[in-house]
């Protein structure tokens, strides 16, 4: 985005258009040197999942001290982030044939791009698309280490060695180590609930790339993920581990629910302004589609909702959306001070549940600094 | 959408990059001409609601034979449509002052922009906005006949007959007349249920509407409105009622489980490709953003998951998503030899719980007839 794309003046908080994207800059900066900083601690690199926020110049920051890598969830993420000069892409979502083309166009674009499989029958496949478009790949083979999402059984020790040997022997292809997701983070009810399944995911990555090892398939990357394994992981990693944690940008109400954050982290709320007042509620113009349908914290807490309301400033007002149509968000208002707190027009900001899915249904985000509104960048949505 | 913005050549089911939708157009025709025909047989006008496609090639079709006026959901829409030669706009979400200014710009824009409000304090603000902009607006009462969203309850008649008298005395102001929405019919289990639903809005409206008529503030339509009841409707309606019935157009795996369509009348549907093979599932690259999270159908069929899964020709396997991640839905698969055939690479074609968010989750629509993609239309989001 350039200054020419910026509205001038800048609305503030009170005059942007709603439903919209409010980004927290000082805690969204406060959030990535605290995370950059644990890693450090850790001893692994930092390749940070721009799927959160589809945005480079979050993932500008994100990088800043590292090596430059990032994740993507999509080729359309991949183009965005090639034309912003990311030029070390790891594709994190299963590759398959139909978007051999575009991940081929893309890899001609960037320096590296490592794509990711779990299955054996896909590297000779792969290969030929590489040689035919003159590029060179590198590939993770994909290992389920318990979220049961996708990947080969970490104890499948067969078919992984099968895939790294399909990989290593096709020409244009590189076998760059191994990766998982431990999903099963999410779930977790505690930090040491989280920790455990942290060190059980590395432990088990470590033994899955010791056997390749040993059948002299080098693995010189080990991937592992996911914000609350990262955050609950204390002891130093491998050096040849690389995570790849991307909420902890934004965090959200479902991660400050877990307890995988403060709830003052959030640097992502909705802003939105009440058309309707009733007996005991307002309604809000941010519904289904301004702050997705995503329910997650509602596991934890049944009557979570869909997202946590503050002021306009940004502090709790204690206060949830029980209900979302396509357009409306319906919030009770029990205590009838505060409602009178709230007339038609009056502007609220929601820390949605889920940031990653808050944030693809945007086109951009406006960026505070308190309330101040000092920039706006796109998301790169689409596929 | 221009014929240069189209590829060339038009990429068929198997080579559009997933995931898409999928707009089947001859379904889409049919749905559009039975709605228009019962809405004909009914007596009423028909002004669509577009906010299950912000599309105008889709809103187009419907309105061939009408007088042209259509429903939107966001002031962006109402651009979109504008730009397209919409001149007849009902902005069907209540108005608050933050959105003043560019609901006036929107007037200006088109021959008519009626909007609606349930508070008797509004308008004489939008009539100060008005007069500075020198536009002219139409104004209907939102009316709550039991959905509880928003709306002045129908038997409140003290705060209808005072909005009415603020809205009829305001300058740059018209009294349109009374709309509601009676999103109570989505939770009905059975058509007599929905009929007697629609039979009550109807009837509450035309009370409201003869009350204004008798204290000499003429109401001269009476808005209702969901797919649902008006499907259920079958006596005819007063010849001032105009019907803003949206989801029909596309209907989805919701409203078939309801039994408002078949499942054979579902036009859209969201193009996918298998990316993990398990032993007893697939993966998809359809996820929480292409599907969205709407678990809608999930109120009467616990298990029907986030969408329905259909083969490439849009045949029904038998199959939901049973979970989504943002870029991943999986989807259990049963049967062995099921299983086998669907490699990775396979494209599928699920069924969406809701439409209107679905198409909300995407750019643009490929438009096909059987298996040939003949256009992409482009999908007016954000606000």
């Amino acid at each position: 985005m350039t200054a020419a794309d910026l509205p001038d003046p800048l609305p503030d908080l009170l005059t942007i258009p709603t439903p919209a994207l409010i980004l927290d800059l000082e805690r969204l900066t406060r959030n990535i040197a605290r995370m950059s900083a644990h890693v450090a601690r850790l001893g692994a690199r930092l390749r940070p999942h721009i799927k959160t926020h589809k945005c480079p110049p979050i993932a500008r920051q994100q990088v800043a001290g590292w090596f430059g890598g990032v994740t993507i969830s999509t080729l359309a993420e991949g183009f965005a982030f090639a034309d912003a000069g990311f030029d070390d892409l790891l594709y994190a979502v299963p590759l398959e044939p139909g978007k051999f083309r575009r991940a081929c166009d893309l890899a001609r674009r960037v320096r590296r791009l490592a794509v990711i499989t779990d299955d054996p029958d896909l590297p000779p496949l792969l290969s030929a698309a590489a040689m035919a478009a003159g590029v060179a790949l590198d590939v993770f083979i994909e290992i389920d280490c318990g979220d049961g999402r996708t990947g080969l059984p970490f104890a499948d020790a067969a078919r992984i060695a099968r895939t790294a040997r399909a990989i290593a022997g096709a020409k244009g292809l590189a076998l760059a180590g191994v990766l998982t997701h431990a999903g099963q983070a999410y779930a977790a009810r505690a930090a040491d609930e989280r920790r455990a399944i942290a060190e059980l995911e590395r432990d088990r990555m470590q033994r899955v790339a010791a056997e390749l090892e040993r059948l002299g398939l080098e693995a010189p990357c080990v991937s592992i993920g996911s914000t609350p394994a990262i955050v609950a992981l204390d002891a130093p990693l491998p050096p040849n581990f690389e995570v790849r944690p991307g909420n902890y940008a934004f965090f959200d109400a479902f991660q400050a629910q877990c307890g995988v954050c403060a709830f003052d982290d959030c640097a992502l709320t909705v802003l939105t302004a009440v058309i309707h007042r009733g007996a005991d509620k307002v309604v809000t113009d941010a519904g289904a589609i301004a702050l997705s349908k995503d329910i997650g914290a509602s596991d934890f807490f049944a009557k979570s909702g869909y997202g946590l309301v503050g002021d306009v400033a940004g502090r709790s007002l204690g206060l949830r959306v029980a209900a979302v149509a396509q357009e409306h968000g319906r919030i009770p208002v029990p205590d009838r001070a505060l409602l009178d707190r709230l007339p038609l027009g009056a502007r609220l900001r929601i820390a949605p549940n889920h940031s990653c899915l808050t944030a693809a249904q945007h086109a951009h985000y406006w960026v505070v600094v308190a309330d101040r509104v000092v920039d706006r960048w796109p998301v790169a949505r689409g596929w």
